[in-house]
């Protein structure tokens, strides 16, 4: 059921700085934000690829304060919310909410694997009787290869049925298109709104009825993956998807979280990126020459991106 | 480097109460607590069967309170403290070690998965230098099935090299006993803990050099697991373990943990005790009336257990 006012389009699952002390950085989270809603990106905070697990609650509704505070636009953000207690998830999501956060990105409850329908259809309808506010929109994550709890097909559809003005659409970030597509088929008409977990994707979900995608590849290519977004319908759509997926492939070269560092890090002359929080391990030396001596030999660019002084 | 003030024996980790609104109940946690004392069984509250990831970070800060300010013996108490955020590992593990208990049960962050032995190393010497405390005794928790993030040999050996007072020992939650067997092989002679995830397993880690056990069904089966774990160089000892496998073997019928707490309210007379948090799911009357039925075909009881009033 949608009103015509919800998100779509490209978000980035900002990637989360960390001091050296690891302590996340405000004035670092709050530039980079700044520069990708430049780009015509949305801010999917609290992703996987923000490490935004790696966060305690309180360090969540900080960092968010922070972009509010500041004047970021909440119409454009749509923070990750999931957590493996219930209560955290209902008290992060209804401090998004009550900061105007256009939308909520849940995870399922991760620890506990195996789930029945019935029980994942619990763990989201929980949440939504306890946040019991209209504004809410819950944007089903669907991540399987991490999470190791898939949404399902037969809980969607239980929760859609329940709940179907705060139940707004999904990510999928499976990366199995066939999956993606039998969501579309069963739900994009009735205005559930299918976002890709990548940009590989984008062009395929735009063209069967999606409204955009929230990937890892957004923090360092923005402006170029926003333009296939926007002109998804034009004559060269498939020329800018191959290109996007040449960066994108670089990338997926190293693990993807520390890459992204690494990039933003360099591109901005600021090397405090490079840092993360365990369990992820920066690229070592080596690994950086080698990422962005290739993505040199592509042509690939940051522009606007500047450090923090 | 064990300088025998350390655990060993049999603990439970503890069911977590729960009101029916889903908050935690400290009386009856208390009062659980201090009937698994009465039968010699230890304390590792916020376990996996305590549903420990379901409650937020203040709700255990709040629940360890609880029972130190009631005068639970923290030299019996060996409380889950692993979480996804580092901050929150280091918060819970500080608290526990400040008020005194003997170990700590952690998980590593179990968010990303497939982990480099460095990249688990780092976690855990993360949360030993940050809690920075000679009091502090940790036991690496393996439960590759639940968290998909098992702990290495390697990883193992390099803590141990690190920490060697700090890395006590580890719960073996994994049910497959050639592992167990590894990890006892190579360190349990220079001191390193090794406690099975089962009583399934007890006699054999008794026998290898192990040092108890960490169970579920020590939730509701504690005197008979106790008596093995003190007489098991006793000529009735395999009779005792072929016994308690039968009462394991009828709650490994049921979904474990609403099975445990089917059966603690069926006994104690006090049916909230069958709440659980999403995602878990109570046995349905069905289920609870089938699980007390074959529980009393075996003639199992739990004496002493009482309601809450």
């Amino acid at each position: 059921m949608n009103d015509g006012s919800r998100l779509q389009g490209v978000l980035s699952p900002v990637c989360t700085p960390f001091s050296s002390d690891l302590t996340p950085d405000p004035q670092r989270f709050l530039q980079q934000c700044r520069w990708l809603l430049s780009q015509d990106v949305g801010l999917a905070v609290f992703g996987t690829n923000s490490e935004g697990n790696s966060l305690s609650l309180e360090e969540r509704l900080e960092l968010l304060d922070v972009l509010v505070d500041n004047g970021v636009d909440t119409r454009r953000m749509m923070p990750g919310t999931g957590c493996c207690a219930l209560t955290d998830t209902v008290r992060l999501t209804t401090h998004a909410v009550e900061l105007g956060c256009a939308g909520a990105l849940m995870l399922p409850p991760f620890y506990y694997k195996d789930l029945s329908d019935d029980a994942l259809f619990r763990c989201f309808a929980e949440v939504v009787e306890r946040v019991a506010d209209e504004r809410l929109r819950v944007y089903l994550y669907h991540i399987p290869q991490v999470a190791q709890v898939p949404i399902t097909l037969a809980a969607t559809e239980k929760l859609l049925k329940a709940y179907p003005r705060q139940i707004a659409g999904m990510k999928d970030s499976s990366g199995d298109w066939t999956n993606t597509k039998t969501f579309l088929d069963a739900f994009a008409s009735t205005g559930f709104d299918v976002f890709v977990g990548a940009e590989a994707f984008l062009l395929r979900n735009m063209r069967n009825g999606g409204k955009g995608c929230i990937s890892a590849t957004a923090n360092v290519n923005p402006a170029a993956i926003t333009r296939l977004f926007e002109t998804w319908s034009e004559g060269d759509a498939d020329a800018q998807q191959a290109r996007l997926d040449v960066i994108r492939d670089v990338f997926k070269k190293f693990p993807m979280i520390p890459a992204l560092k690494a990039a933003i890090g360099h591109y901005s002359g600021d090397a405090t990126w490079a840092n993360v929080r365990p369990p992820l391990v920066s690229l070592s030396q080596n690994q950086a020459n080698a990422l962005i001596a290739e993505l040199e030999s592509k042509g690939f660019t940051m522009p606007g991106l500047a450090a923090v002084r």
